[in-house]
């Protein structure tokens, strides 16, 4: 046994693995090329800095960071937004807007291991840079939706919880004032961790009367709970132009998740305020609605980032999905991602007098696109019942014989491995095209 | 403007660029699948350790190496081999052989950045274990010729050379003991490099008659370049059963490479060593014939390397192509390799009354798989031209145009934006096949 080792919470991709790795990125490739977002990529390392400016000295903790040889204070990026900021700000100008850009990569944080959290995973981040309308969100939320149906997820299986933070801030600002808001989001974003006491105790130190408070904002999220409907009869109660404004652009946003088709998939849910201090508006959640509601996604809008990183004013909103627990739960309902690529063909060669023949038939089915195995070893004469087994173990569709028979005969003898039947083919310009319809038809029995 | 940067060595990808090496993995992922070659994939960042055991403690010095927070030292990946060997080496036992990987992962050297050589770059790398005979060799050095081709590189542009670290320790034998060979052989490395009087010079400490000794190799030389038959010639008068026999070895390979159909590409170089200690037979790198002879791509035998990392004696061959070399020399070509996905559709919409059936009739085509986008901001009515001019700017092959008439009638107006033609189409079941015949056959004009 190898002594070596990787570290922890990294992994190691054999390939049943890889493929299903491959499988998930493909989905999301797809996905996205759908709606028309454009990948791009940036280095997972990069200066210590990027991720302070965003982030604050706090997110340290997390960092796998390090100084280079060069004396650069530099950091394995634990996220991809802010790499995206300064690639837009850097060509704001010259960027046709909307920027519609997608990433799969690699991303790192210094967390503990467990269940659904590694130190090294991988993350589809999706960005719409350079439209403030609710459309931007919608188109947003319906990719997230269509990213996770393309994995293999299904209807009832996961949903989008959105919530809005202008919301909550018009909402909040006759109780608290603004610079103080986001404090009490954090306490409303463990609305159903504590209890009702502790809730009310910490309101406290922002309103007099935190009983009417508490009561408030129980009534917001029943009312939102209970649906669109309910939601803006609520808020037409709360005579607020500031939030009658922005209900309408709540209005629009779920209309158009109802156009595009995934409103079935979408739920309003005041309590998704998401601690991100960053986020300026729509904020949203994907979570697993069977076994643990655990998060698969989250995401929102962050009109303010690209200016903190030296660009133009350019409103965005974006979101991420990690590849651990999303693999997780693909894995738990037995849907695999992606299968080892199998050869269409392995060739079975009676003894080295005709492996030349072999090897250029070899080189011929490549070319015209068909994946061809054969023995490497040096081969003694008549071991074709050894050649069919490894034919047979590899799961080629095809074993394609070539004994001194056939080689004399300008033939091939090829056998269908599914139905076990076989026959003679000439070895010559339309062996291709025979062998293609057999991997379509099979053989005639 | 951003002051935020990028270290340097490490690159951004903006779509395009994004797009040129999505292409070049696609190429390299393809010509694998048709070899029967499956992929896998390793951390990024492993122990330190791991890297020494192979190199020794002087690839320090181009490694991002750092101690984790946990107090681990690790360091970023520099090449991908010895991950492999442990991968292979950890399931020696279960795996069938031969096994044939390949993976396409980032790799990290400090190095001074330079053209052709970054901090950070991706590697293709494929190799066959537990697979002694040149059979094997062969597979990989045609797998290196079909990566290269299907990156774009054609007959002339490119071609590998082969040299054999055996026949050389077999030849060197007469003169230098086993374990002083390596020395000699890093001489020979710079053959072409310095004058023959220093050659001779250093040749001298090995053996007294350094004249007759550099005759000697450099009448080898002359022989193999000469071609086979009169490198097989000096062979014979070798009188050395080892070398002659060795001989047969490269003769196989040879004709392997023949029936493979790569024998065009590739020349037996003696001059090629390969600096790497670890090599222990075939050798082969990669060159650009056209303008600069860059190395391209390089590899080798290394049959030992599995048991220096914990594993049973598992024979090995392999190679790695570089991105960023190829990415030049392709730039340099003019021959792109992969493009930004266009839409196939742009949503040309009269105004926000029509908004909800355009967004549809999105979700609709995107389901069917088709790549749609449309505007995402508050429409003013009538802003045909401005949309139409996106979907121009877009590239988008279709604009269907959903104004107030077309919606009233049940129907879509489609702009063939290549013929400029256009005719009017049902908006129901139907439309999806209309719009992939369209796609395919143009408009009639």
């Amino acid at each position: 046994m190898s002594t070596f080792q990787s570290l922890p919470g990294f992994r190691e991709f054999y390939p049943e693995d890889c493929a299903a790795r491959n499988g998930l990125f493909r989905a999301w490739r797809e996905a996205a090329r759908r709606q028309g977002f454009a990948e791009y990529d940036a280095p997972v390392l990069e200066p210590l800095e990027l991720f302070t400016e965003k982030s604050g000295e706090e997110i340290r903790t997390q960092l796998f960071e390090f100084e280079d040889k060069g004396g650069r204070k530099v950091a394995l990026r634990p996220e991809m937004t802010p790499s995206l900021a300064r690639l837009v700000a850097a060509r704001a100008g010259s960027l046709r807007k909307p920027v519609k850009w997608f990433s799969i990569g690699e991303c790192f944080r210094y967390e503990k291991p467990q269940k659904g959290r590694l130190r090294s995973f991988y993350q589809f981040n999706a960005d719409i840079l350079g439209e403030a309308g609710p459309g931007a969100d919608a188109e947003c939320i319906a990719l997230l939706v269509e990213s996770l149906k393309a994995c293999g997820l299904e209807e009832g299986e996961f949903e989008i919880r959105i919530s809005d933070r202008k919301l909550w801030f018009y909402f909040l600002k006759k109780y608290v004032e603004e610079a103080k808001i986001p404090e009490v989001l954090s306490i409303i974003d463990k609305w159903d961790r504590e209890p009702q006491e502790v809730l009310r105790q910490k309101l406290g130190t922002y309103w007099s009367d935190a009983q009417i408070m508490q009561a408030d904002i129980n009534t917001f999220m029943e009312a939102a709970e209970l649906g669109r409907t309910r939601l803006f009869e609520w808020l037409d109660g709360q005579n607020s132009s500031q939030l009658r404004d922005r209900a309408n652009d709540l209005d629009e946003l779920l209309e158009s998740l109802h156009g595009l088709g995934v409103a079935q998939f979408v739920r309003f849910d005041p309590r998704i305020v998401r601690g991100l201090a960053y986020y300026t508006g729509f904020v949203f959640e994907a979570y697993q609605k069977i076994g643990t509601a655990r998060a698969l996604a989250g995401g929102g809008r962050y009109d303010s980032l690209i200016q903190k990183f030296g660009g133009p004013d350019v409103p965005a909103v974006g979101f991420a999905i990690g590849d651990v627990t999303v693999t997780d739960l693909l894995q738990e309902l037995k849907r695999p991602l992606g299968d080892v690529d199998k050869p269409d063909v392995y060739l079975v060669i009676g003894g080295e007098a005709e492996r030349k023949t072999a090897l250029e038939l070899a080189g011929k089915l490549r070319a015209a696109g068909l994946a061809v195995d054969y023995p490497l070893y040096q081969l003694k004469e008549n071991q074709f019942g050894k050649q069919l087994k490894t034919a047979n173990q590899v799961d080629a569709r095809l074993a394609v014989i070539l004994g001194p028979d056939e080689v004399a005969k300008g033939q091939v003898k090829i056998k269908h491995m599914k139905s076990n039947s076989e026959a003679a083919f000439a070895n010559d310009a339309s062996l291709i095209e025979n062998m293609r319809n057999i991997l379509v038809n099979g053989l005639p029995v």
